[in-house]
């Protein structure tokens, strides 16, 4: 058995580690054209940055040392530019000596990545301008910064960097180049951050950025890249405005390297990724594909999609192994978790968005909470803001997304692990998750999202949305049930005000078919305000959802 | 429809909070013998110590904002000294005044809670020596401390305390009484400290306890209490020691409050608690029972059992609240999250232990790994300890406890989702959960778990464990696979030193008869070893499960 493995990083590595603990007599080779394998592409912004400051801690394997351990003959700066499928060999080229030899395979296994999405602009290729997918990306602009740093210690004049695209790694860079002190730019096409997540779940986040001193341009593209008579740069933007840049980094997506699949005649979908079975195997029963470049199912979506994420890619490199090695080993979704850290803050999400839940017309609903990451008297916590989406038939749960501070990762861990396992909003209700003040609430976040889901779903409970606003409340009593003082400090507009306590005696006698729209700061009292109405006879009564802080996300 | 409340805290307060959300237009009464209601029982330890300064946090509700927002009448320093079950009435006494009453109900909930383990010892009530349940007990603490405290300043000899008892609370009030300045002696009848996780998981947290400068009496019981000439205590211990006290904390444990449940002859269970049939009902048609009190079904061992805890607390008072409002709602059991901060280290298990499965003759495999709590190179993390404890038939997860520094609250609570789903072993190798360096990584701890419980599961690895040591390695080679620099600092005593990386070589001409048990520092290199040797054709192998690490907790 002679296993040919294209790409060395974390779906490469993976499938040849994985392979050699399965069959010990393999002849297993896994060709890298660039310099380095296993090495920890999500660590780079942070060598950048200086958070990480030991290089070779970001080298997780050398060829020598998976030769040493697991006898895999790793050749680095080979690429591979050509597949026979029928003769079932590659045709490979030594990047620094040019030459080219072909090796045969009897599996073959493309892990080959996605590249950094291109922008087609004028002045692209100017140096300054980088992408960051590898390692000699990341020590090409760690130098590029250090000397533009030295530069600025000496005239005084600060850094001034661009970021194209407000994506996680967007972000990460946004974050690192601040950490060192640059004055940082973010320019996005879209008009949120972060779009692996709903709006109104990005906002907190992008408050918190600009807090920490980052330009957010949002619904703006880069239009073209200029260099000025110093050598620095100028990015115009399509909104006429020109940024004057020391460094530019270009962040605005990937896709799939699937050229040599192509040439093969491998079939791709309609994403653009290579297409796999749940064996992880390819339209060639000798070849075998993992990671940014496949396209897998999605675990709620009906349509199969691209996640170029480490944690999948690891996955299906072990599960596309078994598969080569002879066992019989399903993938069989995706969700798409996802997390990132932006200064102080924490964000992410698994499963579906709203945004595609609409896209692919799949029906939901949705629930907006906002509890403390842990006990609110235990020093340490913050509001973080909860989204959960799910089915209205049965409760199962289809996304959840998250932005706050402290425990945001492990809620999101917990949803994450709910939706993999089929789980309903019933099902959180019920989960008994790890309490102690300094870790939680008895009543954890996510039993408290399961409360007010299964409370909608139950009928218990009906909402309104701060994104229908002001079309949803037209005709209706807006009722602000918080306290005068809140009530002062900010309302919504043509909103009474009725503090709960007060509700009972106020509303004895209104008419009990005027339509009434409830709101308070997250959506608690209001609930309470909700359930004494609708058991008092008023026949239209709905509560904000996420209550005034969802609302002035949207609307402030 | 008329409910009437025994208890006003996590129980108590939350049947009648969801009562009255499900019920606008039932009475509801809340008796509580304490001065308060809703507090934060959780907190009290934290308010000692200083970390919580503000007193008035601990207090979530009174009975003023729960009449305001929920119109519940809530009467505190109010007893129930009686229940006629056949009538529906209860006697009240109010503390203050004596003045006794009776009222009636449609329904009642017992939510009574726990009272401390009292030890029939000599000199037990002497001054000096507390528990802590509530805030009387928390106020008296914390005003005798403060007094030693400035007393000791005056003085300058140290404030000497003793803590009976080395449970979750007991560690708790080591913490904050340490981080008050005090030095702290705790006592423990066990030979390991925190009873509801094993030896192993126990013993790094134990380390660092006494790295804390708190001194860990294990095995030993407080036989007597004296009182000293200067008013100070002494604590005699059943080994022949003396312990001088400034202030006593009596933490041995809990048992429920049934007095008044036992005087009305419903039913109890073989553990002392009150019976409820998943619907929170007890033996009484009309009397319902929720919190510390009551025996709840294990989610994975055979029998019932106790849980004196605040989530299943809140949640099964929620369920209790929905049946008495004439909803179907099930309770089906409990699985015993806890979690426990210990100065820097956190700990926690969900599930069965591994002495309780044994205790229940249900069969089980284990697993140890030492994950870091996020990628090693991005800085803040350490080694976590996880123990996995699942079905050798089908892999279904029976328990996992985690002790470790950052990130285990997170694991522990994905572990008790899974275990709550019904989840398997397998089903942990596929959850995708959120990673990116800060947080995890890409392959989580918890994959971690599964792949190799997985392995373990297939026939794929072998394992051997410290606790049958030195029996389980009689007549075998015990190979020591890592780098000649590990084992000269330290091996099993009779191992030889076979580098991993030297393996295939060395033992080309072994005989492949003669056992050989394996080990490495956490289990990973021993695996990759023992994956070749058996692949290679030795026929009786296996490897350390977590390695030197978990070995020397056993044995160091
Ligand atoms: C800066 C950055 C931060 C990231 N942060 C996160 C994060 O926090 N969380 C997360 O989940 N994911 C993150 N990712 C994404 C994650 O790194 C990828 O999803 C993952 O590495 C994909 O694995 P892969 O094996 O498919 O591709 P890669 O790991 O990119 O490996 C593909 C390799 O194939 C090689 N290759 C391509 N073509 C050829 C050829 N013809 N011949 C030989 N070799 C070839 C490439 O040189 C490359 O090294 C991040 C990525 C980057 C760049
Ligand atoms: C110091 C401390 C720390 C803790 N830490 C944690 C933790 O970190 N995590 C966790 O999950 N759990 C923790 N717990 C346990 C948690 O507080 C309990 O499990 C939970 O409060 C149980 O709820 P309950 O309603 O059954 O009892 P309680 O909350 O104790 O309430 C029972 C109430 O009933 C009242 N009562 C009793 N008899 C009568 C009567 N006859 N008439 C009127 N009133 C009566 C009592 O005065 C008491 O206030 C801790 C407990 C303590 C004491
Ligand atoms: C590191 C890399 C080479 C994979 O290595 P690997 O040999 O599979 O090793 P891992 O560290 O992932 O460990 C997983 C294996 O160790 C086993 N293992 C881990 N801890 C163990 C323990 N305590 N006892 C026994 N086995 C253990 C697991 O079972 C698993 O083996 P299996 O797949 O055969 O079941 C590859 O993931 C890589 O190159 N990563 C870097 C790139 C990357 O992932 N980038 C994106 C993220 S930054
Ligand atoms: C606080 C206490 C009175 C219970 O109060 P509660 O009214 O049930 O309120 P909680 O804060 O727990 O919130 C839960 C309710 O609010 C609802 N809710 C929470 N956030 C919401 C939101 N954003 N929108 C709508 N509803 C929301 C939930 O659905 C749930 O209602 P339900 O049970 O009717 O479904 C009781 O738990 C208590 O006394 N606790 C202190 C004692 C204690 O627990 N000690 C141990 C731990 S220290």
């Amino acid at each position: 058995m002679k296993i040919v493995v294209v790409g060395g990083v974390a779906g490469g590595a993976s499938v040849a580690a994985r392979a050699r603990r399965l069959d010990e007599t393999a002849e297993i080779i896994v060709f890298e054209r660039g310099g380095y394998v296993s090495f920890a592409n999500c660590g780079l912004p942070y060598h950048i940055g200086g958070v990480i400051t030991d290089r070779s801690r970001l080298l997780l394997q050398t060829p020598e040392s998976l030769n040493e351990s697991l006898a895999i003959d790793v050749r680095v700066s080979t690429e591979v530019v050509g597949i026979d499928a029928k003769a079932k060999t590659v045709t490979v080229r030594e990047v620094d000596t040019g030459r080219e030899y072909t090796e045969d395979y009897d599996a073959l296994a493309l892990c080959q990545g996605a590249d950094p999405l291109q922008l087609p602009l004028p002045g692209i290729d100017l140096p300054g301008i980088h992408v960051l997918r590898n390692i000699a990306d990341m020590d090409a602009i760690k130098a590029h910064l250090d000397e533009a740093l030295d530069a600025s210690a000496k005239t005084g004049k600060a850094v001034r960097t661009v970021v194209i695209g407000a994506g996680y790694i967007g972000l990460e860079m946004a974050e690192n180049l601040r950490h060192r002190g640059a004055e940082v730019t973010v320019v996005e096409l879209s008009d949120q951050i972060m779009p692996p997540l709903d709006k109104e779940v990005s906002i907190p986040v992008e408050q918190h950025i600009r807090g920490r001193g980052v330009e957010l341009v949002l619904e703006t593209a880069a239009a073209a890249f200029q260099q000025a008579a110093d050598g620095s740069l100028k990015v115009e933007l399509n909104n006429g405005r020109t940024l004057p840049a020391d460094l530019v980094i270009l962040s605005a997506g990937v896709r799939p390297n699937v050229g040599l699949a192509t040439e093969a005649g491998i079939e791709l979908g309609p994403r653009g990724g290579i297409v796999v079975d749940t064996h992880m195997r390819t339209s060639d029963p000798s070849i075998w594909a993992a990671g940014d470049a496949v396209e897998t199912p999605h675990t709620v979506l009906p349509s199969a999609g691209l996640t170029p994420l480490a944690g999948p890619a690891n996955r299906e490199a072990r599960v596309a192994a078994e598969n080569i090695c002879g066992r019989d080993t399903e993938y069989l979704s995706t969700q798409g978790t996802s997390i990132v850290k932006v200064f102080e803050m924490t964000a992410g999400g698994t499963g579906a968005t709203e945004r595609q839940l609409e896209r692919e017309s799949v029906p939901y609903r949705t629930v907006h909470v906002h509890p403390s990451g842990h006990a609110g008297y235990y020093p340490g916590t913050a509001m973080m803001h909860i989204k959960v989406l799910f089915s209205p038939d049965d409760g199962k749960l289809l996304g959840a997304q998250i932005a706050g501070f402290d425990g945001v990762d492990k809620r999101l861990d917990v949803f994450a692990t709910a939706i993999r396992l089929g789980a309903t909003v019933h099902d959180l209700e019920t989960l008994e998750l790890a309490y102690a003040p300094p870790f939680g609430s008895a009543k954890d976040p996510v039993n408290m999202a399961g409360f007010v889901a299964t409370n909608v779903l139950k009928g218990d409970l009906k909402l309104w949305y701060a994104k229908d606003f002001p079309g949803t409340v037209e005709g209706a009593r807006i009722i602000d049930v918080r306290t005068p003082e809140e009530y002062d400090i900010w309302h919504i507009p043509g909103a009474e005000n009725v503090p709960l306590g007060d509700m009972r005696e106020a509303t004895a006698s209104w008419d009990l078919d005027v339509p009434i729209r409830l709101y308070c700061a997250v959506g608690f009292r209001s609930y309470l305000a909700y359930r004494l109405l609708v058991q008092r006879g008023f026949t239209d009564v709905k509560t904000l959802s996420g209550g005034s802080h969802t609302f002035r996300f949207w609307h402030d």
